[in-house]
């Protein structure tokens, strides 16, 4: 049994607070269980330089974490001079998840930058970031295509993400806390979209493998994880929901 | 006549969570009007190798702003490879001013490192930070104390800090906000202790200059502010206020 | 029908050159159609600070690319002065899926350093990089058995890697090139073990999304994939081949 | 009594040599007792970026010291890679400083480059390299006026600055040497207009504090130390001195 | 007697691999004894900044080793995050070598990017990556020629380098290996054109002297070796050979 | 004729001014012509950690410039976070160079730091910075021969560089001025000493190239030029001068 009495395929408490922010667009604190994320969406009005003309929009996400949001404090990046190779690997998995479900044709030539500073983290910070900033970002967007003139609502679907893994008893468990996290023996993160199909599925044995069973287990367990969180989403964005995937 | 019919010599709102945060040893969200910092303490059994040996503590500070705690989003710190002079300007005045405040000798060798991460900017981040530093290091000393066995309470005195201002019609402002601090004549952080006296002094005429009866208008302003900064530490602490300047 | 005949589940050519290079302890010229990646195994008698006194050795891959190994010359990392979000992603995944099949306590405490040269590229370079460092390392590993007295061969398995991808068609196709990997709207990385089961499966929909049929077959057409890339490996390893696995 | 029978409110020896430099458009060497600084002016014909197409001019500092300006030689920033907090806090106060005289409409779109490279250090090096920095701008400036045309002198007023500080007899003393500097209680740069009206006032108590009373007496002492300073300053200014502040 | 029974003025032995890669316009494998080095000539059409509206092209060298090209590991500068003094020094001379033998002017507007990549060093690495450039620069510059008009073919002359020494036993010695190389008291890289011209002299005492009589030996010598490289380019080149400095 | 009727084998004006700084073991400021170097010489009482153990000492040196040294001012390296290739390529010169004539046994285990500060620059800073660093060296030996017992005076002869070219009349000539080396064919730096050996021979066709002639007739003007200013050492060091190469 987990901690809480929680169930092997039962997500930790989840909270969403919208407009966390006076100053962006879109903004966002969500928690799960003890993790919480300030996730933000900033409207730019140009793209970066490789995508100029073209009349699409892009996309581009800054993960962080505050140095006391651990156990114990880690150095400031800003203060070693350079970025890590994990927040790297971060950031570029939550811009290719967001991208995954918004039209950037029908956003126009603008950036979406979307931040996530994580403010606690307890297992789970970079799928709670995905989950939050989908939020973030659509609430931005929202803005924008009340403003401007766009040819449809750009974003196709929604978008959430979660972690899952094999225990030590080689059973399938959702939502991994940081304890869970540091034994399990594979760790999968799932990212997918309100029809069900997946995004991004990184799964990795930590100097352990993973048989195709198992993998199957995994994924079910991501599903329902994710339509659970799903229905957060939908009742934080309240109205704005229903502009999603419309034409 | 200031925003929300506020007098000359009055501070804007101030509320402060403590405990904020489950991982450090001592964690507070500071709130001053919209400026929200999220000041956190964490203990560090040793000191800067320049140190050693000597008996003696440390307490040393960090400052960031997410990109997004300003109207425009900021880039970060890390992303572009180095810290900002402003950001070391203000690093050194946190740290100098609560190092006034501490018995290092009394803190033995240890290290305080405190991290003040705006997470809303309004104006006056810095002296929010040192108003809100001061209570998570009380904090976190005070967790000290009772694990280790200290010769005594290692904080001398309350410490806050404020800015104050002259305005373009000449008269001295207490506590501004981002679009008083822009049209401002003249700027001035006063970082002062319970016992009323100075611990930091830093008046800048931006682009312009002021004179000596302006400099103790401000000055008087300051006290003021800082005197009703420390009745909301006091407040905060709790009991842990009382171990103040004990011997 | 693919680039030269090529059926959807077959590989390109694959040669490989061992014993390269005269200096590193194990070295191999991989290539895989017309991606070649030079892959190195260097010895360091110790382990990272992070594992020092634990009886346990460590793996650590790192990758580059040749400027002119791409069809635009691309700028070298040395003169950017940072090592790009891409490169340290493969880094860690080539690290990891490494040490899944190494008994790290068996190794002792020393440091395999690997190093993955891209000196042509054309597709599947972190693949390939995989698939020839399994070789280097398991060749320095060979030495070191003979020179130290190890309790058992430290190489618990065969370790290989491959892309596959969904092409327009919809169809799952094997070893992308780098033609086919620019209009694939799946991608997926899947690194497996001898005894068929998987290290790291990496799939991304760029701008796009899969079902888990579509998951399934790019599954299948992967074991397929690692299955014959793990005979090149016993071919190219001789009678180091004999001891992998060894109890 | 001080170091050469100094009275506690004398300066120490003040020479400025004019023109030291072929190159710059203005240049000085200034020493204040033993310390040192070289202080030229150079004019870039253009603003930065962010103040484009305004029609005003700029001011910007940077200051430095030799390796071996001080006592025990100090690592060059450049081996470094990075500028120190201290250097930058320098720098951003000699530029406020100095464009707090200059009239930079009057300028035009043009950019004055300060640069105090300190050759020998005994204390008060950033106020040295602001007092001198004003005379090589004005030189500077001058030029400029001679070549273009302005619509009028662009220097305000005369500028200087000087330290002072609270000794350990409780002593408020003017032009601290290093020694002095390093023993002193509270430490303040008091940086004033010929019309002796304040710039810039940076008191701090070294891990100390100081009441409104020692206050008052430093910026008393240091209003003498800079008016005399200003003596020194219009004498090596020759005729330039006359068109300072004129209509 | 050096190594394999070679003469104080024989060259090791030399093999020239043209378009050795399919993606740049020039490539080379040249091998001198275990010396060897991959040089590549990319096409820009386009020149720095600094040189921009001329009508004049550009030739810019970059240098790199494997980490395992050396007999113990060497760190990679991009992980370093800086190139090292010996590799920029490198760089120039590599650069203002084959700018020599370059008409600037009849190449127009373009740069040719040079990437000299050691793949396994031992000794005479910069004067290999001189000799292997020149051939790949012509290659890609012949290229140019065929797809634009360019008023004559651009390169005036060969050019080659070679290193030489002065040993234990004042013996000049031609083309030192590493082994060689340490032990030998004067070391000097001599750059030469087809023509018997000097480029680049470069000779160093290593915490020792060397007098004019030695230096004419180490030039001769130098003579013989650069007159027997130029004969592998030009079979290297073939028919390209003989466009080499027509009119 | 040369600039103020100079003759082609003609010396600019030289002066030193030994003792400059107070603070550095060794200082001079060395003037040839309008270039202008503060060298100084630094005692640390340790050697670089790879020399560790072995009882030798180590001379290391560091070179810049002044911002405003150059007629157009040049961007700081600590502003731009790194050193250049040409500083890189400078201070590798004359650390080498200063130590053929130090018997770094005799030294003992320390590190003699020297660094070369261009004030002003006028064509020749890095011979100019070598013949001044001699000084500033062996005043800093001198220092520490009388404080602690060395078994001999540890510098064995007299060390001067200076820079020698051919003109666009193929004329040799010594010691060129900025003018005169941004139009010279070929530019050589000759290290030199006492004993009138080569330390240092640097020879570089500026896209142009030399012939042995014009080699030997460089080499033979730069003679000349190192013979007079080994005098100018001579007498810059006083007694101290008798104890060089002494045994």
């Amino acid at each position: 049994m987990r901690r809480n009495e929680r169930k092997v395929d039962e997500l930790r408490l989840v909270t969403i607070e919208t407009n966390y922010l006076i100053h962006p667009e879109g903004s966002v604190l969500i928690s799960i269980g003890q993790t919480k994320v300030i996730c933000t969406a900033s409207v730019e009005e140009r793209v970066p330089p490789f995508m100029r003309g073209e009349g699409k929009g892009w996309v581009n996400a800054e993960y962080s974490m505050l140095p006391r949001a651990t156990e114990k404090r880690t150095i400031r990046e800003s203060s070693k001079g350079k970025v890590t190779g994990r927040t790297m690997e971060i950031q570029r998995l939550i811009s290719r998840s967001l991208r995954a479900v918004v039209d950037l044709t029908a956003l126009g030539e603008r950036t979406i930058w979307i931040d996530c500073d994580v403010i606690q983290a307890d297992g789970g910070t970079r799928t709670a970031s995905i989950t939050g900033a989908f939020i973030a970002m659509t609430i931005a967007i929202d803005k924008i295509s009340k403003e401007k003139k766009l040819p449809r609502f750009p974003v196709n679907d929604f978008l959430s993400a979660i972690s899952v893994g094999i225990d030590r008893e080689k059973t399938a468990i959702l939502d991994l806390s940081y304890d869970e996290d540091s034994t399990a023996r594979v760790d999968m993160n799932v990212v997918m979209t309100g029809s069900g199909e997946f995004v991004e599925v990184q799964g990795t044995g930590e100097e352990a493998t993973f048989t195709m069973s198992e993998l199957q287990q995994l994924l079910s367990v991501a599903e329902k994880g994710n339509r659970e969180l799903m229905k957060f989403q939908k009742e934080a964005l309240g109205e704005i929901a229903g502009k999603i995937g419309g034409s």
